[in-house]
């Protein structure tokens, strides 16, 4: 507990995860609503769509539509996800898309074909293109993400040590650009790490990039993914994606089941992290609204808990008229 | 991690807290059914139900002839809950109940007072009473439970000094009687409890009995429940009770939404001990049957994770049809 980070950031993935997996698509109205009211509640990164085929995503093809739509709160980053080149132009040629320079790397070559149409190596070959047009665009690379990266449903067990090759590439990549990698986000896409795991992984990772800050990208696939987060904030790690109300899931990662397969929950971390004493700068309570909000749109139960029993903050204050 | 046990046994509370907290009564047969299957997996503990007044929980009005129905597998307690001597007798006078000698304490008035209609000190007096009755019926002393551990919804934050006053007074009062306190589960009833918070209190109750096993009794109320566990694992806990799929809630532990309120869950923490390579005895694929056996009976989508996702063993095994 000594490494313990004193605060910890999230960005928040449940608009892109939440609105990409579901069959429906949902009025733009609705979804800028939701972002605006998490740009309220203290969270400074958004992701707020994907720019990606909308053959295969439908539900993401309006995303150009969906930024100009979001009143831009100052200080918040309203990210866009991209898988290839033609997917940064959409994004750079939308006026308010935070470009941080992302650098997409796949741990399961089997996983890279499904989700990207390549191998994991050409993927990694295809970001040395990806931080020229970043250059060009004078965006500097701001993160690595290394997908699949505890396991994968198409490969089984993933070797931690090719996470840590792709960990390395990445860095090697924009040194040759004279870049510094700040962040590297390691990805549990389908649901496979446990608490040991997660302390080894970052364990690897740190020791093979000490300057390189860490971050965890899990979805809470099989229940664990607090305990999980829990061995990280214990290894030191503070930074995390999550969604609101437990959102999302990749729809080419095969959970076999879509809603039980969403991302950590972004309420139900923040409130662990604050009764640890753990700062995140975020209102609970108003993210309890938003997570309630998506429930409301999406129309069905969501997954997170806090969301449902409350904070603990009304029984806090003490109760005259019980006993 | 010094700490962490080789194995770990749960008691399956998904029968009783379940059932209980449903408005609807559903059939004997499919009750029983599932209770016959849970006592295939490897479970060797099973609550079946309550002996409660059935004014209050209709639901478990038929005790007595749910546990005649069930076909019972020789090694596998079946256990019953009371909370007064009346309970006990019923619970004493159908055959085929565990008499598990059970100590109930409250670390909570305010919710001793909802659960149980006295004040939690009436509540301890009462046990020595208790335990005359089970000196009489032949029955040791096997744990006492201590609900609010954690904190309460109608008292607030509750002080762990007074938890273990209340583990030494079941100690004390078994010694009385010339009996050991084999074990003290600590509950956390309403869903209060951080990992740190679990480290401490275990610490502190190990500390004052140091010959008593601990167990804990968790709600996932606010999704941090397999943190928490992971927590004990590693103070070396190794007895909880939990829930198939999640099962569950009290009725009058004030949580706000029953569905939300659930034990933490049997398969997803069967599922977390086996990936860091703690026994349990049980067979999560017939576990994870048996979860979605009670989603069926209950009739909607219930909290488990690993039910719905399924387990790591199929992706395990190589998969040639894939890069």
């Amino acid at each position: 507990m000594a490494d313990r980070p004193k605060r910890v950031e999230f960005r928040e993935e449940g608009p892109r995860e939440g609105f990409q997996i579901e069959k429906t698509i949902f009025p733009l109205e609705q979804r800028v609503q939701l972002v605006e009211a998490l740009a309220e509640t203290g969270l400074h990164h958004i992701q707020v769509a994907s720019f990606v085929s909308p053959k295969h995503v439908p539900q993401m093809a309006d995303s150009e539509a969906f930024f100009a739509a979001i009143r831009k709160k100052p200080g918040v980053h309203y990210a866009g996800l991209w898988l290839n080149e033609q997917g940064f132009h959409r994004a750079k040629a939308t006026p308010g898309v935070d470009l941080s320079g992302k650098i997409s790397l796949y741990a399961s070559n089997a996983f890279a074909q499904k989700n990207n149409g390549c191998t994991a190596q050409e993927m990694a070959e295809r970001q040395r293109r990806w931080l020229e047009l970043y250059d060009e665009a004078g965006v500097k690379p701001e993160f690595a993400i290394i997908m699949a990266a505890f396991g994968c449903n198409y490969e089984g067990e993933i070797p931690p040590d090719r996470v840590v090759a792709m960990a390395k590439f990445a860095q090697g990549i924009c040194a040759e650009r004279g870049h510094k990698l700040p962040a590297v986000f390691l990805a549990d896409t389908m649901g496979w790490g446990n608490p040991d795991q997660t302390r080894r992984l970052v364990g690897m990772v740190r020791d093979a990039l000490p300057d390189v800050r860490i971050g965890l990208h899990l979805h809470d696939t099989r229940g664990i993914g607090t305990a999980n987060v829990m061995a990280a904030l214990d290894m030191g790690v503070d930074f995390f994606d999550s969604s609101v109300a437990g959102l999302g899931g990749c729809p080419f990662a095969a959970h076999g089941d879509a809603g039980a397969a969403g991302n950590v929950c972004t309420e139900d971390l923040v409130f662990m992290c604050h009764e640890l004493g753990i700062e995140t700068g975020i209102d609970l309570e108003a993210l309890v609204e938003c997570a309630k909000m998506a429930e409301r749109i999406i129309g069905r139960r969501l997954n997170g808990r806090v969301m449902h029993a409350g904070s603990l903050a009304k029984y806090r204050a003490p109760k005259r008229e019980a006993a």
